[in-house]
């Protein structure tokens, strides 16, 4: 099954760690922009490159749909290219596109995003869930079909995301807990041998706290980890969003992976150094993640 | 500006009615379809014989974007190719994409679907409002500035819209109507000489009291209120959504439009036949809810 891929991976690179694909048009080293290249093309010449370079230190990739849609119909087909090939080179992708609709649309999305005949072929998909339960409950339907997985979106990183998730619902449970306990339930018939679920959670790093809550209602069920490094999350405060297995959780981080090269002061301008210091951050922060979960998980499986 | 536009269209053909382009594969007429033709070139064909049957009726067409996103970048490019058409018909287009993110994804989102620079160049854009203010905030810069609008999801019309939208947030005020106020206070800088803003809320058809009690908390925004027949909500239940000016909503229906044909015995099949019984519904919806409005609107304007 998907999740035990996810925890085999995970335990053999000995990294929780994923590297966002967030290709920021303005923050693309200029060696991979050309008047000749349709930007598009750059996109994907660039996203090549990233993989390339972590590929065999993190288990996941995750493009940021909102970025590649602003190239259109070109920018979808470099979504498909990309998940192709972190497929070809044993990644997991987890497409962050945070889509959210009722019935008949929201399987349309589920199919668009995860199902093996769709499109993009996605292993995950990031579900936003204000318009309630019924939402979110065909998304997980079509991930479960195909053993695709998706991430509902409990507690994310930025300061507003509390305006909603710290609500009280109608039976006086806040939000966030709420969602919890629906996604631990729903989970129940798609457990690996593994003991985890695919059927997971958005939990932002930056609530440290409120994430060790959360996952002690959810078990079983992983949690995707944004904000990590640019958006303040730190390495302690991610600990929180693990098991004592040190599983249960991606950390995701982008800008603090992608776009350090500007401050590298011998930076040649080259395809290859911005390789190597793409790779570098990324070892940088599997190493803080690793030392934290060492110090703190007494069942550390890896 | 674009929310004068859409009160001098619907003054003009006397319907504040817009039809949902949902172009979902199994319904589309059989007539549309064959081996030959690739499936998004079917859903463009398809889509452009609905906006002819309906354009001098309606005011709007709403292509939901997951039942392009089906067909990858290709169905993408219809959805470009679908708003291209229906500007040159002189219809606005309300992109129902429910996007959501922060920062510099949610401005990237908005690009992509409104920005006259971007690729889809959209008049409307759906958002979803679970991660917060601070993930709402972008969308409506980026629509201030190209003159285009946004509906933010209030209150969606499933059954499970009630568990988010009536939750209590910290300062005791129901989701629903915080976001009403929030929605109302954005727009103060963005009012057409109509007195309505182009920023604006979902409203579900199917809880008319509700839409009522946010219709007084929102009377400057425009609402679109999807719901109207396939989904349970009538006439009657949608003039709450106005104000007494008979202006204020924009009444969406897809399936109640587009997929009646098969229930009309004497339907021969052809692509006439078909563009003939979606104008004949059409036609019907706006009949119905003038008719409404006009015995419900004190100050009826058209």
């Amino acid at each position: 099954m998907l999740i035990d891929k996810v925890v085999e991976e995970t335990m053999k690179k000995k990294n929780p760690c994923i590297v966002g694909l967030d290709p920021e048009w303005d923050k693309i080293p200029d060696c991979y922009k050309s008047e000749d290249i349709p930007k598009a093309q750059v996109v994907l010449n660039w996203a090549m490159d990233v993989i390339d370079a972590v590929k065999d230190i993190i288990i996941a990739v995750k493009p940021q749909m909102a970025f590649y849609e602003v190239y259109g119909a070109e920018g979808f087909r470099v979504v498909q290219d990309v998940v192709k090939y972190a497929h070809s080179k044993g990644l997991i992708v987890v497409d962050d596109s945070k889509r959210n609709d009722i019935g008949n649309t929201a399987r349309a999305y589920a199919f668009a995003h995860l199902a093996e005949e769709g499109p993009i072929k996605a292993d995950f998909l990031t579900v936003s869930p204000f318009l309630g339960t019924d939402s979110i409950q065909p998304f997980m339907d079509v991930a479960i079909a195909d053993d695709k997985g998706v991430f509902v979106l409990v507690k994310t990183s930025n300061p507003g995301s509390v305006e909603i998730s710290e609500a009280i619902n109608v039976n006086g449970e806040k939000i966030s807990s709420w969602l919890a306990e629906y996604i631990n339930g729903m989970s129940e018939s798609y457990i690996g041998k593994s003991g985890y679920s695919a059927i997971g959670a958005v939990i932002g790093a930056t609530f440290p706290e409120e994430a060790g809550k959360l996952r002690r209602k959810m078990k079983r069920n992983y949690f995707l980890v944004p904000g990590f490094g640019a958006q303040g999350g730190s390495a302690r405060d991610i600990v929180s969003c693990f098991n004592e297995d040190g599983l249960g959780a991606l950390i995701s981080s982008s800008r603090g992976i992608l776009y350090q090269y500007v401050g590298v002061k011998e930076y040649d301008g080259s395809r290859e150094m911005y390789g190597k210091i793409v790779r570098e951050q990324a070892v940088k922060m599997k190493e803080e993640v690793y030392q934290a979960l060492k110090e703190h998980c007494s069942e550390m499986k890896y």
